[in-house]
Protein backbone atom coordinates (compact mmCIF):
# COMPACT_ATOMS: atom_id res chain seq x y z
CA UNK A 1 0.00 0.00 0.00
CA UNK A 2 1.54 3.18 -0.83
CA UNK A 3 0.90 6.57 1.48
CA UNK A 4 -1.57 8.33 -0.73
CA UNK A 5 -3.77 4.91 -0.37
CA UNK A 6 -2.71 4.81 3.47
CA UNK A 7 -3.99 8.29 4.15
CA UNK A 8 -7.44 7.91 2.33
CA UNK A 9 -8.13 5.14 4.59
CA UNK A 10 -6.54 6.67 7.53
CA UNK A 11 -8.80 9.89 7.22
CA UNK A 12 -12.18 7.98 6.58
CA UNK A 13 -11.38 5.93 9.71
CA UNK A 14 -10.56 9.05 11.75
CA UNK A 15 -13.42 10.74 10.53
CA UNK A 16 -15.75 7.55 12.14
CA UNK A 17 -14.10 7.63 15.64
CA UNK A 18 -15.52 8.51 19.22
CA UNK A 19 -15.50 6.67 22.51
CA UNK A 20 -11.98 6.52 24.35
CA UNK A 21 -11.73 2.18 24.68
CA UNK A 22 -11.69 1.82 20.88
CA UNK A 23 -10.53 5.79 19.62
CA UNK A 24 -8.31 6.00 17.24
CA UNK A 25 -5.07 4.76 19.30
CA UNK A 26 -6.97 1.31 19.24
CA UNK A 27 -6.57 0.99 15.48
CA UNK A 28 -3.28 2.13 14.93
CA UNK A 29 -2.16 -0.75 17.92
CA UNK A 30 -4.32 -3.29 15.77
CA UNK A 31 -2.32 -2.03 12.61
CA UNK A 32 0.85 -2.25 14.53
CA UNK A 33 -0.16 -5.56 16.27
CA UNK A 34 -1.19 -6.98 12.53
CA UNK A 35 2.05 -5.99 10.79
CA UNK A 36 4.00 -7.85 13.50
CA UNK A 37 1.94 -10.80 12.96
CA UNK A 38 2.13 -10.80 9.05
CA UNK A 39 6.16 -10.53 9.59
CA UNK A 40 5.36 -14.25 10.42
CA UNK A 41 3.16 -15.34 8.02
CA UNK A 42 3.89 -16.27 4.26
CA UNK A 43 1.80 -14.57 1.33
CA UNK A 44 0.23 -11.82 3.60
CA UNK A 45 -2.09 -9.06 1.20
CA UNK A 46 -0.28 -6.03 3.02
CA UNK A 47 -2.89 -3.99 1.03
CA UNK A 48 -6.02 -6.09 2.10
CA UNK A 49 -4.24 -6.29 6.13
CA UNK A 50 -4.08 -2.62 6.29
CA UNK A 51 -7.29 -1.62 5.03
CA UNK A 52 -8.64 -4.24 6.92
CA UNK A 53 -7.16 -3.04 9.96
CA UNK A 54 -7.98 0.90 9.80
CA UNK A 55 -11.24 0.55 9.11
CA UNK A 56 -11.86 -2.93 11.15
CA UNK A 57 -14.07 -0.45 13.55
CA UNK A 58 -15.30 2.61 11.70
CA UNK A 59 -19.34 0.91 12.52
CA UNK A 60 -18.49 1.11 16.18
CA UNK A 61 -20.77 4.49 16.37
CA UNK A 62 -23.24 3.19 14.72
CA UNK A 63 -23.03 -0.01 17.38
CA UNK A 64 -23.09 2.32 20.27
CA UNK A 65 -26.16 4.48 19.29
CA UNK A 66 -28.11 1.29 18.80
CA UNK A 67 -26.33 -1.59 20.30
CA UNK A 68 -29.09 -3.81 18.74
CA UNK A 69 -26.82 -3.50 15.85
CA UNK A 70 -23.13 -5.38 15.65
CA UNK A 71 -20.36 -2.89 14.72
CA UNK A 72 -18.68 -5.75 12.64
CA UNK A 73 -21.63 -6.10 10.37
CA UNK A 74 -21.88 -1.90 9.95
CA UNK A 75 -18.43 -1.11 9.41
CA UNK A 76 -18.47 -4.30 7.18
CA UNK A 77 -20.36 -2.29 5.12
CA UNK A 78 -19.24 0.94 5.36
CA UNK A 79 -15.67 -0.24 4.71
CA UNK A 80 -17.24 -1.69 1.35
CA UNK A 81 -19.13 1.13 0.21
CA UNK A 82 -16.64 3.57 0.56
CA UNK A 83 -14.11 1.47 -1.23
CA UNK A 84 -16.33 1.05 -3.98
CA UNK A 85 -16.98 4.84 -3.82
CA UNK A 86 -12.96 5.49 -4.17
CA UNK A 87 -13.03 3.18 -7.39
CA UNK A 88 -10.85 0.46 -5.02
CA UNK A 89 -11.22 -3.06 -7.20
CA UNK A 90 -14.66 -5.23 -5.87
CA UNK A 91 -12.13 -8.34 -5.06
CA UNK A 92 -10.32 -5.87 -2.44
CA UNK A 93 -13.28 -4.64 -1.21
CA UNK A 94 -14.89 -7.86 -0.40
CA UNK A 95 -11.60 -9.21 0.95
CA UNK A 96 -11.52 -6.16 3.26
CA UNK A 97 -15.63 -6.64 3.60
CA UNK A 98 -14.81 -10.19 4.53
CA UNK A 99 -12.31 -9.23 7.49
CA UNK A 100 -13.87 -6.71 9.32
CA UNK A 101 -16.91 -8.97 9.14
CA UNK A 102 -15.49 -11.85 10.99
CA UNK A 103 -12.97 -9.96 13.64
CA UNK A 104 -15.53 -9.88 16.35
CA UNK A 105 -15.59 -13.15 18.37
CA UNK A 106 -18.86 -15.04 17.10
CA UNK A 107 -18.76 -18.24 16.66
CA UNK A 108 -20.95 -18.83 13.43
CA UNK A 109 -18.50 -16.47 11.69
CA UNK A 110 -15.13 -17.17 12.21
CA UNK A 111 -12.25 -15.42 9.87
CA UNK A 112 -11.49 -17.24 6.58
CA UNK A 113 -8.78 -15.76 5.05
CA UNK A 114 -5.40 -15.00 6.22
CA UNK A 115 -5.72 -11.16 6.88
CA UNK A 116 -8.70 -12.06 8.77
CA UNK A 117 -7.52 -14.30 11.02
CA UNK A 118 -4.59 -11.83 11.41
CA UNK A 119 -6.85 -8.74 11.73
CA UNK A 120 -9.01 -10.61 14.44
CA UNK A 121 -5.79 -11.86 16.36
CA UNK A 122 -3.96 -8.73 16.39
CA UNK A 123 -7.59 -7.57 17.64
CA UNK A 124 -7.85 -9.75 20.43
CA UNK A 125 -4.15 -8.69 21.41
CA UNK A 126 -5.51 -5.41 22.74
CA UNK A 127 -7.92 -7.32 25.30
CA UNK A 128 -5.16 -8.99 26.90
CA UNK A 129 -2.50 -8.17 29.16
CA UNK A 130 -2.56 -5.03 31.46
CA UNK A 131 -3.48 -3.07 28.17
CA UNK A 132 -6.50 -5.74 28.08
CA UNK A 133 -7.61 -4.88 31.48
CA UNK A 134 -6.65 -0.92 31.62
CA UNK A 135 -8.68 -0.50 28.22
CA UNK A 136 -11.97 -2.50 29.94
CA UNK A 137 -11.62 -0.08 33.20
CA UNK A 138 -11.84 2.83 30.64
CA UNK A 139 -15.02 1.39 29.26
CA UNK A 140 -16.82 0.30 32.12
CA UNK A 141 -15.79 4.00 33.58
CA UNK A 142 -17.54 5.04 30.15
CA UNK A 143 -20.55 3.13 30.83
CA UNK A 144 -20.71 3.34 34.48
CA UNK A 145 -20.27 -0.09 35.63
CA UNK A 146 -18.97 -0.62 38.88
CA UNK A 147 -15.45 -2.57 39.75
CA UNK A 148 -17.72 -5.10 41.39
CA UNK A 149 -20.68 -6.96 43.02
CA UNK A 150 -21.04 -7.69 46.28
CA UNK A 151 -22.13 -11.34 47.24
CA UNK A 152 -25.41 -12.21 49.69
CA UNK A 153 -23.09 -12.20 53.07
CA UNK A 154 -21.24 -8.08 51.64
CA UNK A 155 -18.06 -9.39 50.65
CA UNK A 156 -16.65 -8.55 46.93
CA UNK A 157 -17.76 -11.28 44.36
CA UNK A 158 -14.87 -12.59 42.33
CA UNK A 159 -16.80 -12.17 39.34
CA UNK A 160 -17.15 -16.00 38.74
CA UNK A 161 -20.82 -17.15 37.71
CA UNK A 162 -21.86 -13.27 38.34
CA UNK A 163 -24.64 -12.23 36.14
CA UNK A 164 -24.62 -8.01 37.23
CA UNK A 165 -22.04 -6.33 34.86
CA UNK A 166 -18.99 -5.08 36.59
CA UNK A 167 -14.75 -5.08 35.70
CA UNK A 168 -14.75 -8.33 37.79
CA UNK A 169 -17.50 -10.21 36.03
CA UNK A 170 -16.14 -8.79 32.69
CA UNK A 171 -12.76 -10.45 33.46
CA UNK A 172 -13.94 -13.77 34.30
CA UNK A 173 -16.54 -14.11 31.24
CA UNK A 174 -14.19 -12.67 28.97
CA UNK A 175 -10.61 -11.41 29.34
CA UNK A 176 -9.56 -14.32 31.06
CA UNK A 177 -10.57 -16.79 28.42
CA UNK A 178 -9.12 -15.20 25.49
CA UNK A 179 -5.82 -16.29 25.50
CA UNK A 180 -6.41 -19.88 23.60
CA UNK A 181 -8.47 -18.27 21.11
CA UNK A 182 -6.07 -17.26 18.55
CA UNK A 183 -5.51 -18.32 15.01
CA UNK A 184 -1.63 -17.25 13.84
CA UNK A 185 1.39 -18.67 16.43
CA UNK A 186 2.74 -15.25 16.65
CA UNK A 187 -0.36 -13.60 17.84
CA UNK A 188 -0.65 -16.21 20.77
CA UNK A 189 2.70 -15.93 21.61
CA UNK A 190 2.28 -12.56 22.08
CA UNK A 191 -0.96 -12.80 23.96
CA UNK A 192 0.73 -15.09 26.09
CA UNK A 193 4.09 -13.20 26.68
CA UNK A 194 1.23 -10.25 28.41
CA UNK A 195 -1.35 -12.86 29.86
CA UNK A 196 0.77 -12.92 33.32
CA UNK A 197 0.23 -8.82 33.60
CA UNK A 198 -3.66 -9.52 33.01
CA UNK A 199 -3.57 -12.35 36.03
CA UNK A 200 -1.38 -10.26 38.67
CA UNK A 201 -3.53 -7.27 38.29
CA UNK A 202 -6.77 -8.89 38.66
CA UNK A 203 -4.72 -11.30 41.97
CA UNK A 204 -3.84 -7.91 43.18
CA UNK A 205 -6.99 -5.89 42.65
CA UNK A 206 -9.09 -8.92 44.02
CA UNK A 207 -6.92 -9.30 47.01
CA UNK A 208 -6.73 -5.50 48.22
CA UNK A 209 -10.74 -4.63 47.87
CA UNK A 210 -11.45 -8.14 49.59
CA UNK A 211 -9.36 -7.70 52.70
CA UNK A 212 -11.04 -4.39 53.03
CA UNK A 213 -14.23 -5.57 53.55
CA UNK A 214 -13.37 -8.76 55.58
CA UNK A 215 -11.51 -6.63 58.15
CA UNK A 216 -13.81 -3.97 58.01
CA UNK A 217 -17.00 -5.60 58.41
CA UNK A 218 -15.72 -7.46 60.95
CA UNK A 219 -14.61 -4.32 63.09
CA UNK A 220 -17.78 -2.24 62.59
CA UNK A 221 -19.59 -5.63 63.45
CA UNK A 222 -17.85 -5.57 66.79
CA UNK A 223 -18.28 -2.04 67.26
CA UNK A 224 -21.98 -2.40 67.29
CA UNK A 225 -21.78 -4.92 69.59
CA UNK A 226 -19.86 -3.00 71.87
CA UNK A 227 -22.23 -0.74 72.21
CA UNK A 228 -25.66 -2.19 72.15
CA UNK B 1 -21.51 4.64 67.52
CA UNK B 2 -24.35 2.55 67.33
CA UNK B 3 -26.32 1.11 64.84
CA UNK B 4 -29.15 3.65 64.32
CA UNK B 5 -27.12 6.70 64.05
CA UNK B 6 -24.88 4.78 61.38
CA UNK B 7 -27.83 3.83 59.25
CA UNK B 8 -28.70 7.46 59.80
CA UNK B 9 -25.17 8.87 58.28
CA UNK B 10 -25.01 6.34 55.65
CA UNK B 11 -28.45 7.04 53.92
CA UNK B 12 -28.01 10.61 54.22
CA UNK B 13 -24.44 9.72 52.30
CA UNK B 14 -25.79 7.21 49.87
CA UNK B 15 -28.93 10.53 48.60
CA UNK B 16 -25.50 12.25 47.96
CA UNK B 17 -23.61 9.60 45.59
CA UNK B 18 -23.12 9.69 41.71
CA UNK B 19 -20.09 9.31 39.21
CA UNK B 20 -18.37 5.10 39.67
CA UNK B 21 -14.78 6.13 40.43
CA UNK B 22 -16.19 7.37 43.80
CA UNK B 23 -19.36 5.81 44.37
CA UNK B 24 -20.66 4.24 47.25
CA UNK B 25 -18.21 1.00 47.49
CA UNK B 26 -15.10 3.95 47.65
CA UNK B 27 -16.92 5.20 51.02
CA UNK B 28 -17.19 1.35 52.56
CA UNK B 29 -13.61 0.78 51.51
CA UNK B 30 -12.51 3.96 53.02
CA UNK B 31 -14.35 3.53 56.05
CA UNK B 32 -13.12 0.12 56.27
CA UNK B 33 -9.59 1.09 55.59
CA UNK B 34 -10.07 3.73 58.43
CA UNK B 35 -10.56 1.23 61.19
CA UNK B 36 -7.80 -1.02 59.94
CA UNK B 37 -6.02 1.95 60.84
CA UNK B 38 -7.39 2.93 63.88
CA UNK B 39 -6.35 -0.29 65.43
CA UNK B 40 -3.20 0.62 65.72
CA UNK B 41 -3.74 4.12 67.21
CA UNK B 42 -4.34 5.06 70.95
CA UNK B 43 -7.63 6.69 71.86
CA UNK B 44 -9.53 6.98 68.39
CA UNK B 45 -12.60 8.67 68.48
CA UNK B 46 -14.74 6.25 66.52
CA UNK B 47 -17.76 8.07 66.83
CA UNK B 48 -15.79 11.20 64.84
CA UNK B 49 -14.15 8.75 62.66
CA UNK B 50 -17.30 6.79 61.42
CA UNK B 51 -19.33 9.95 60.86
CA UNK B 52 -16.57 11.47 58.74
CA UNK B 53 -15.43 8.55 56.69
CA UNK B 54 -19.11 7.87 55.77
CA UNK B 55 -19.95 11.38 54.88
CA UNK B 56 -16.22 13.27 53.38
CA UNK B 57 -17.26 12.59 49.57
CA UNK B 58 -20.56 13.81 49.89
CA UNK B 59 -19.59 17.42 48.28
CA UNK B 60 -18.63 14.92 45.09
CA UNK B 61 -21.65 16.08 43.34
CA UNK B 62 -21.49 19.86 43.28
CA UNK B 63 -17.97 19.62 42.40
CA UNK B 64 -18.62 17.72 39.34
CA UNK B 65 -21.37 19.86 38.62
CA UNK B 66 -19.33 22.85 39.45
CA UNK B 67 -15.18 22.26 38.79
CA UNK B 68 -14.81 25.53 40.94
CA UNK B 69 -16.53 24.45 43.81
CA UNK B 70 -13.73 21.80 45.82
CA UNK B 71 -15.72 19.21 47.66
CA UNK B 72 -13.83 18.98 50.57
CA UNK B 73 -15.46 22.69 51.66
CA UNK B 74 -18.53 21.92 50.01
CA UNK B 75 -19.01 18.65 52.21
CA UNK B 76 -17.79 19.73 55.28
CA UNK B 77 -20.58 22.42 55.31
CA UNK B 78 -23.25 20.01 53.88
CA UNK B 79 -21.96 17.07 56.67
CA UNK B 80 -21.65 20.16 59.66
CA UNK B 81 -25.61 21.40 58.74
CA UNK B 82 -26.75 17.88 58.39
CA UNK B 83 -25.41 16.68 62.00
CA UNK B 84 -26.45 20.07 63.85
CA UNK B 85 -29.80 19.43 61.63
CA UNK B 86 -29.97 15.86 63.44
CA UNK B 87 -29.27 17.50 66.82
CA UNK B 88 -25.94 15.68 67.06
CA UNK B 89 -23.76 18.07 69.41
CA UNK B 90 -21.98 20.99 67.84
CA UNK B 91 -18.33 19.89 68.82
CA UNK B 92 -19.09 16.37 67.20
CA UNK B 93 -20.39 18.30 64.41
CA UNK B 94 -17.18 20.36 64.37
CA UNK B 95 -14.99 18.08 64.38
CA UNK B 96 -15.90 15.64 61.74
CA UNK B 97 -16.58 18.54 59.36
CA UNK B 98 -12.80 19.38 60.03
CA UNK B 99 -11.75 15.50 58.67
CA UNK B 100 -13.91 16.44 55.75
CA UNK B 101 -12.64 19.44 55.24
CA UNK B 102 -8.83 18.67 55.22
CA UNK B 103 -9.21 14.98 53.56
CA UNK B 104 -7.80 16.40 50.39
CA UNK B 105 -4.52 16.55 49.25
CA UNK B 106 -3.66 20.27 49.70
CA UNK B 107 -0.77 21.76 50.99
CA UNK B 108 -2.31 24.75 52.68
CA UNK B 109 -4.81 22.94 54.93
CA UNK B 110 -3.64 19.55 56.28
CA UNK B 111 -5.19 17.29 58.58
CA UNK B 112 -4.70 18.41 62.11
CA UNK B 113 -6.45 15.82 64.41
CA UNK B 114 -5.71 12.06 64.73
CA UNK B 115 -9.31 11.20 63.16
CA UNK B 116 -8.39 13.43 60.07
CA UNK B 117 -5.16 11.71 59.65
CA UNK B 118 -6.85 8.79 59.83
CA UNK B 119 -9.77 9.36 57.12
CA UNK B 120 -6.78 10.99 54.93
CA UNK B 121 -5.04 7.81 55.21
CA UNK B 122 -7.74 6.14 54.81
CA UNK B 123 -8.78 7.91 51.62
CA UNK B 124 -5.36 8.26 49.91
CA UNK B 125 -5.48 3.91 50.32
CA UNK B 126 -7.78 3.83 47.88
CA UNK B 127 -5.33 5.62 45.48
CA UNK B 128 -2.86 3.15 46.00
CA UNK B 129 -1.91 0.09 44.29
CA UNK B 130 -4.28 -1.88 41.50
CA UNK B 131 -7.05 -0.44 42.95
CA UNK B 132 -5.73 3.29 42.66
CA UNK B 133 -4.84 1.79 38.74
CA UNK B 134 -8.35 0.63 38.10
CA UNK B 135 -10.14 3.56 39.87
CA UNK B 136 -8.28 5.98 37.59
CA UNK B 137 -8.80 4.21 34.99
CA UNK B 138 -12.52 4.34 35.45
CA UNK B 139 -12.39 8.24 35.99
CA UNK B 140 -10.75 8.37 32.99
CA UNK B 141 -13.06 6.36 31.02
CA UNK B 142 -16.11 8.66 32.47
CA UNK B 143 -14.77 11.69 31.48
CA UNK B 144 -13.29 10.54 27.76
CA UNK B 145 -9.26 11.22 29.01
CA UNK B 146 -7.10 9.17 26.91
CA UNK B 147 -4.77 6.34 27.84
CA UNK B 148 -1.64 8.16 26.99
CA UNK B 149 -0.59 10.81 24.46
CA UNK B 150 2.07 10.25 21.58
CA UNK B 151 5.21 12.19 21.57
CA UNK B 152 6.48 14.54 18.69
CA UNK B 153 8.07 11.23 17.54
CA UNK B 154 4.59 9.60 17.06
CA UNK B 155 5.82 7.01 20.05
CA UNK B 156 4.07 6.82 23.38
CA UNK B 157 4.67 9.31 25.93
CA UNK B 158 5.82 7.71 29.34
CA UNK B 159 3.55 10.56 30.71
CA UNK B 160 6.64 12.15 32.58
CA UNK B 161 6.20 15.89 32.04
CA UNK B 162 2.82 15.71 29.89
CA UNK B 163 0.62 18.53 30.08
CA UNK B 164 -2.08 16.76 28.32
CA UNK B 165 -4.22 14.83 30.83
CA UNK B 166 -4.03 11.18 30.39
CA UNK B 167 -3.78 7.97 31.94
CA UNK B 168 0.22 7.90 32.17
CA UNK B 169 0.21 11.53 33.52
CA UNK B 170 -1.75 11.36 36.22
CA UNK B 171 0.02 8.16 37.09
CA UNK B 172 3.10 10.24 36.78
CA UNK B 173 1.99 13.61 38.40
CA UNK B 174 -0.20 11.96 41.14
CA UNK B 175 -0.30 8.06 41.74
CA UNK B 176 3.15 7.41 41.68
CA UNK B 177 4.06 10.00 44.12
CA UNK B 178 1.50 9.50 47.01
CA UNK B 179 3.05 6.74 49.28
CA UNK B 180 5.40 8.48 51.67
CA UNK B 181 2.46 11.31 51.80
CA UNK B 182 0.49 9.17 54.51
CA UNK B 183 0.36 10.67 58.24
CA UNK B 184 -0.22 7.00 60.04
CA UNK B 185 2.14 4.42 60.65
CA UNK B 186 -0.29 1.80 59.65
CA UNK B 187 -1.46 3.80 56.48
CA UNK B 188 1.67 4.30 55.03
CA UNK B 189 2.50 0.29 55.78
CA UNK B 190 -0.55 -0.42 53.71
CA UNK B 191 -0.06 1.55 50.83
CA UNK B 192 3.79 0.31 50.48
CA UNK B 193 2.11 -3.40 50.64
CA UNK B 194 0.35 -2.63 47.78
CA UNK B 195 2.87 0.06 45.50
CA UNK B 196 4.45 -3.06 43.57
CA UNK B 197 1.18 -4.07 41.98
CA UNK B 198 1.04 -0.35 40.47
CA UNK B 199 4.05 0.07 39.47
CA UNK B 200 4.11 -3.11 37.75
CA UNK B 201 0.95 -2.63 36.20
CA UNK B 202 1.88 0.99 34.83
CA UNK B 203 5.41 -1.05 33.55
CA UNK B 204 3.67 -3.31 31.93
CA UNK B 205 1.13 -1.18 30.70
CA UNK B 206 3.85 0.94 29.32
CA UNK B 207 5.89 -1.66 27.63
CA UNK B 208 3.02 -3.46 25.58
CA UNK B 209 1.92 0.16 24.28
CA UNK B 210 5.21 1.07 23.69
CA UNK B 211 6.16 -2.16 21.89
CA UNK B 212 3.91 -2.04 19.52
CA UNK B 213 3.90 1.56 18.27
CA UNK B 214 8.13 1.14 17.81
CA UNK B 215 7.88 -2.12 15.75
CA UNK B 216 4.74 -1.20 14.11
CA UNK B 217 5.53 2.15 12.79
CA UNK B 218 8.90 0.80 11.68
CA UNK B 219 7.34 -1.99 9.64
CA UNK B 220 4.72 0.99 8.02
CA UNK B 221 7.51 2.96 7.02
CA UNK B 222 9.44 0.07 5.32
CA UNK B 223 6.24 -0.72 3.61
CA UNK B 224 6.28 2.77 2.15
CA UNK B 225 9.51 3.13 1.77
CA UNK B 226 9.26 -0.61 -0.51
CA UNK B 227 6.54 0.91 -2.57
CA UNK B 228 7.40 4.83 -3.64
Amino acid sequence: MNKQTYTLLENYMLSCMEDSAHDKEHIYRVLYNGLEIAKTEKDVDYDILIGACLLHDIGRKEQIENPALCHAEVGSKKAYDFLIEHDFETTYAEQVRHCILTHRYRKNNPPQSLEAKILFDADKLDAAGALGMARTLVYKGAISDPLYSLLPDGMVSSGENDTTPSFFQEYKYKLEKIYDRFYTAKGEEMAKQRQQAAIDFYNNLYQEVSASYKNGKDELEKLFSSIN
